[in-house]
This record gives structure tokens, sequence and C-alpha cells, in this order.
């Protein structure tokens, strides 16, 4: 594997399934009363988070505690950057003190990839501005194979604020990848120009659409993104009543797609605007077998990285 | 032992001493070389503190790791509530990682119960706005028990904002399970109307009186509570001057208490507002006592709850 | 050694080579994979940051983990000290959670003797107002150690905001300890009136400057401060412009030192300001190695208070 993890984007199929495999062995220590394996035993791992997030900074602090490894957490409130330090500085100095892998959360795209290449230790992009986010990508994957035993031949309808969603992104890599077809359901004001650009394999084709109801019908898997008011600096629609008219995902429109459908979600969910609670809480929703399987998947993608293989005894 | 801890409130005299026996052979670990025991190896503990607490949580926080638990700590300010994601939406996605425990402190009465009533980890209630706080109560427990040998047959007096007071509420709970006298002593306005009306045990009264001279009289046991400024939205009392002449626990009050009276406070202290500085610092004080026996109770509820008792090897 | 480390202030040359030496054998334990040793196991240190920092916290963080040690992080916004607590309360609430070790940042000058002075814990000064940074000079003495093989009969240059800097008393005493020149450098509003006053050993000498040119004349290490933008009340120069022409160092004055002459700052760097960029990612530049040093020499520092030498499994 590579030193590092900053995208889906030029990973093969096969890189992904082989994650995804180590993924299925860890994901069974969760539910050990001794949560907790020696494989990285004094390791570095640093967590270093420009925005804020729960679930992203806990699961890959989680998973690398699991793992033994030592674990510190840096937020952009308490770092150097508000003392104008520049990024590559701050890279650069935490490549001092040898850490063997850092997870890095930025607004801006293209962050991680900078740092990374200034600095020896493992970078994982824990989210790079409406760039990429390649562990959300892996679970989600991890997720979709557990349940439909397979990431080919399916179709993936993505539906909400495509534009801004780095999750839409590195999952239209991750799919392709394995040739499935991605069905994208947005505003005309939140799909990207150019979306159909982006490169895929010759099995799989990206469909843009501005009904819900087109992308939903006979759907195998149903991404629903959230709609991020904190990430919006212009208002890109009239109103969250609007926004779940035309693009809340209602029991009736789940009805449209395949009979073994699976709703998903990156988290955290506004419920009403774009998913309804009973469409969230419902029998068709993995939502919460996403958060297991990032788990599971973050110790896959560190034991990769940190080379876990080797003795550490 | 119930799956969460998550108020005094119908608790048995048993149940408690039984913690506190625990916590008894748990507090000598703090003076060895090496504080540390393997006991909950393995075990995942997240400290979710919806309000800023210094001791609260770095007491949890060290009875976790001095149990050789990983402990992981979520503030509001980095969290997904912010985001808009529900309580409870916030404890599924908590309880899809696997935790053993959740230790949530929240401005909000009920809020641990609703998120303990759905995950599969034990909750601990670390102070849930003016309703229960615990651990509080068995702390202060076990230091009078300590220092008096006993439970049962004591004269306690509780000064101050009983009102807004999760401190008080578990105090009387605990107090009155054993059979004690308790004491409430306030300006009119910060002693809720009906507190007479909590059941306590036949052998032990609750009395209200508003002069604390009356309260501290020939007492066993004096819990100074704190000013707590920014829990006020309204003024309760005219000035903190005012609040010392009529409710302050001066040296010449404390000469009313019994010889060997001690003298509590759950901390941190406003010197010169609810005790003099003299009498925090003083020979009945036992302010740090408690502090210490903080860390014991704790590791005894973690132990209590999480069943140590089985093979962790 | 002493219980606390709170200043170099009164060390002799011995006991700062004595943790240089022991720094020195901690150094390679960042080059191995498994990057742990269990000297510490089971001691519990406590950050206490009342002001951010991310490279000295987490070095110090990263310091405790690598021997073994619980280290618990706390900071200012999240603490009892925004509820009115005296700060000689919270030294003593600490104490009575038993640390062996509190690493602890203030702006105050002299906060961290007053807290030493009411706790059995070990205090480290990790910063205190514009007084002293103790383990930045130890770190810097390590790195002219390692670069020049002796710390006496050098010339070395301290430039800029002398006024406002910890980093440059703490150096100056170090640095006279062992009889070696110190040249300050700055503004007449940046140099404190009677710096040479400061007690020095005979060997020494402090001399003042304001013209960067004569004091980095044939110097073997230049030091140049921070300008410290969060820390003026005032504005102590008319530009960053201005400072930069007269007291940045530029490749054109580098040229006028010594041939092996090493170029240090503290960091963050204000690149263009104090520093020149092409000068610290020149070949004189130590400003990583600083970096690296500093984690050794805390380790060696934790090690020589908490009696790394006591049987600890």
């Amino acid at each position: 594997m590579k030193k590092d993890l900053l995208g889906i984007e030029g990973m093969t199929a096969g890189e992904i399934a082989s994650i995804l495999d180590t993924a299925e062995s860890f994901g069974e220590i969760a539910a050990r009363p001794v949560k907790k394996v020696p494989t990285l035993r004094g390791r570095t791992i640093i967590n270093l988070f420009f925005e804020a997030s729960t679930r992203t900074r806990t699961s890959f602090e989680l998973a690398g505690k699991r793992l033994s490894a030592d674990v510190i957490n840096i937020s952009p409130s308490s770092s150097a950057v508000s003392k104008g330090e520049t990024l590559l500085d701050t890279a650069k100095t935490l490549d001092a003190m040898s850490p063997d892998c850092v997870v890095v959360r930025h607004p801006a795209s293209g962050a991680p990839h900078l740092m990374a290449g200034h600095s020896k230790a493992s970078f994982i992009n824990a989210g790079d501005g409406a760039h990429e986010h390649p562990t959300q990508a892996l679970l989600d994957a991890h997720t979709i194979r557990r349940r439909k035993g397979k990431l080919d031949g399916l179709k993936v309808a993505i539906v909400g604020d495509v534009m801004h969603s780095r999750v839409a992104r590195s999952n239209i890599f991750a799919l392709t990848a394995f040739g499935s077809d991605v069905w994208l359901c947005g505003a005309p004001t939140l799909i990207p120009a150019g979306i159909g650009k982006i490169t895929c394999s010759d099995d799989s084709l990206i469909h843009v659409t501005h009904s819900i109801e087109e992308a939903v019908a006979d759907a195998d898997v149903v991404m629903m993104l959230r709609v991020q008011f904190e990430r919006m600096a212009e208002s890109f629609f009239p109103s969250t009543r609007e926004y779940c008219r035309y693009f809340g995902l209602t029991a009736r429109r789940v009805a449209l797609a395949k009979p073994d459908v699976v709703v998903m979600h990156p988290g955290p969910i506004n419920r009403g605007v774009e998913i309804d609670a009973e469409v969230a809480d419902g029998p068709y929703s993995v939502i919460l077998d996403q958060v297991s399987a990032g788990l599971a998947v973050r110790m896959a993608v560190l034991f990769h990285l940190l080379g876990g293989g080797r003795d550490t005894s």
C-alpha cells in the first residue's frame, strides 16, 4: 500500500477490496469484552482536526486505541495556526515529533496532500473541503458489500447537495471503480457542472437527474447527503421545507426502489429535511451499520498504512 | 447492579454501601507509585460533556485510565450537536461504536435517561440540569462514612441554592436512604416549593429552614452548595454580599455545630460568598477529601457497571 | 533532582548537562517502530494549559505517553477557572487526585511556582507569562550541544522581542551557566531596561545591541525570537515591514556569522517577519531539530522528576 490514504480517486477495486477484507476481520473486535489488540502498540497517531467533528474524530481515536496505538488529538482552536503558522510548517513540525500517522480534516481541498508531501508520516484524509473523504466511501462500500454481497452491477442513487459533498465525490470514485451505476440527484444549483467528466470505468455510468423519483426508481442503494447548513456561504435553495418537498427521502419514495433497497446517510442527519424520521429509523436504513463499519474500516486503513504486519512485540 | 447509574433516587442503602465498600479498596491505589490496575483493560469509556467541567471530567478520565480502560473525551463544542443532531441520534451513533460506558453531563434534566434507554452501553449521569448528580452524592457519602463511621442518625445541613442544585437532590436521596436527618436551608426563593414531598424512609426527616443558625446547630455535617452564577437566568438574591451575610458559612456559625462537625463543598468554591476562606481551609473542612473520594467512588462505579469481575485477561 | 522544574534560573551547568545526557538516550526511541518504554507506567501526568499551544502541549503529551504514563489534558476553557476558582484551589483540587506531575502553562509569571508550593506533585513550568520556559531552554541547549559539541565559549545572538520572551530569559540563564556569551539584540522598546543586572557566571557576558549586524557578526548560534502579536497589548514597533527591515534574519545577515553558524527559532515562525523563508528552510537552520530535541528533553525531564529509576514493574 502507498504511504498515505488521501482519496479514492485512482484506487483500484482490488485495493479497495483488500482494505474491506481486513475490515471484515477487525469488525468482530467491537463485540468482544476486551476490545483491544496489540497490533499497533507503541505507534503514534495524531488526529489533526481543523474542522469540528464528533463521529469521525471519535471513530479514528477509537480505531487507534483498539489497535493499542497512542492517539493525540489536536484541534484548530488550540493550534499554532492561530499564531499564523503555515500549513507546511505545521506539517514539518509534527513530522519532527516522529508520528507514524496523521489523520487530518481541513476546510481546504488539497490540504492533506500538501502536508503529506512534506512528512515521513502516513497521512489519512479525514475530509478536505468539498474534495474527498475516503474513509467515508470505504465504510459505505463495506456496508453495501455486507448487505448486497457485492459492489458491482448496482444502481446507487446519491441525493442532495452533491456540489458541496466530499462524501459524494469519494463514493462516486469507489462505486464506479467496482462498476456500479451512480445516479446523482439534486437541484440544478447543487449538482456541479461537468460532473460527467469524472473518469469512471467502462462498466459503470454516472447519470444526472433532478427528479428524486427517477433516481430512486429500482435503486439497490439510496445514499442521502446531509444538507450542510454550516458549509453554505450563500443560500442554494429557498427553504428547508421546499428542499424536503423536492429532495427529501420519504417512505413513499423509498417504495419506488428495489424491495431490498438499503438507505444510507453519512450523518449527522437532519430529520425532516433530507430524510424523514420514519425512513431513518425504518427497516431499510443502515445508517448505524455505517457507523460501526466506520470503526472497522478505519482500523483496517491504519493497519494497512502502518505496516501492522511487522513484528511489534 | 443495573445497567446504568442515572440517579440516587430509588437506590437502597445496601446498594449504595456496596459501591462505597468497593471504593474503599480502590482508594489505596492513588497512593501507589503505579496507580493502575488491569481491571477494565480493553473497555471503552466515552466522556460526553455537554457542560464544561474540570473536576468531574478529570476525575472520570483518571478513574477510567487507572482501571486501564480506554477513555475518549467528547465536548459539546466539537460535537455533532452543533450540526443539529438530536440527542437520541447522538446516543445511537455512539452506541454503534460499541462503547462499554458513556459518562454524560447535560444541561437538561433527564437527558442521560433518554440516551441510556436507546443504548446497550452503561450510562453514568455526571450531572443533568438541576436533577441529579449521583456520583457526587456517593463521594459525599463516602467522605462522611470515612469520618463518622456511619451514614445513619446524623444531622446534615445542606445550605444554599437548593433549588438549582442537583448535588442537593442526589444527597437528599442518599442521606435519607440511610436514615439521616436533612436540614435544607436557603432563601425562600432558593428552596423549591413542595420539597417535603420527596419520599424518604421512615427513620429520616427533611426539615426546611431559612435560618442558617438553626440548620447548623448541633449538625454532624454541613454541606455548603455553590452559588452557581452561571446557572441563574434571573437574579435570585440581591447581591453576593447579602448572600454571604445571610447564608455564608463563617467560623462563628461553624461553632454552633457539633465539635466534630465536618464541612463539605462540592467545589469549585466561591471564597467569601457561600464559605469563608478560614472555614474552607480550616480543620473541619473535608473539601479535598471529597475530591479524593470522587476518584475512588468513580472507579468503584465503573467496576460495578462494567462487570469488572469477568475475566479480562 | 528537586521536586519541580520551574525555571532555569539557579540551575547549575551540571544539573542541566545531566538532563541533556538522559535526553541523548531517549532521543533514539523516536526512531523505533515501537516508540514506547515502560518507564513511567501507571504514573499520572496532567497537562494544564491556560494558554493555547500546539507544539508544547503535544510534545509533553507524546513524551508522557512514550514513557507509558497516563496523560490528562485540561485546557482553560473547560476549566473551573471560568467558574471563579482561585489558582490555589485548582492546584489543591488536582493534588487531591494524586497526579505524579502537572505540566502548567499560564499567562501570569509565577503561577506555576504558586501552584507547586501547594502540591505534592512535581510541577513543570511550560511557560509562565514573560518569565521562564525552562524546557525550551533545555531543548535549545540540547540542539546546540549536539551541533557544536559544547555549550561554553560560544557567541550566541538572541534577536527580537527580548522584553516579552520567556524563551530569551530561560536561554540567558542556561547559556551563561555554561559560560557562553549572549548578545541580546532588539529595538530599544523590546529590550528590558536593566537586563544587564541578571546574574551570570564569571566566564560569560551579556551584551546589548540594537544592531543585528553587530549581534550576528561571528556568532556561533543565532536565536531568533517570535514576534508575539498576541502578547503585545500596545504597539511596540511601527510595522512588521519595518521590523523585518531592522531585525529580520536574512541570508545576507547570516553570512556575517561563523561559517558553521546554526540558526534557531522556538516556533511557530512568522516567515518574512523575524526570519526570511530561505533562512528558515536553509542549510544553517536547526528549527526542526529543536522540535525533535523537545520531545527527547521532555522525556528526560519527566524521567528525572518522577524518579523513573524506581522499580515500576
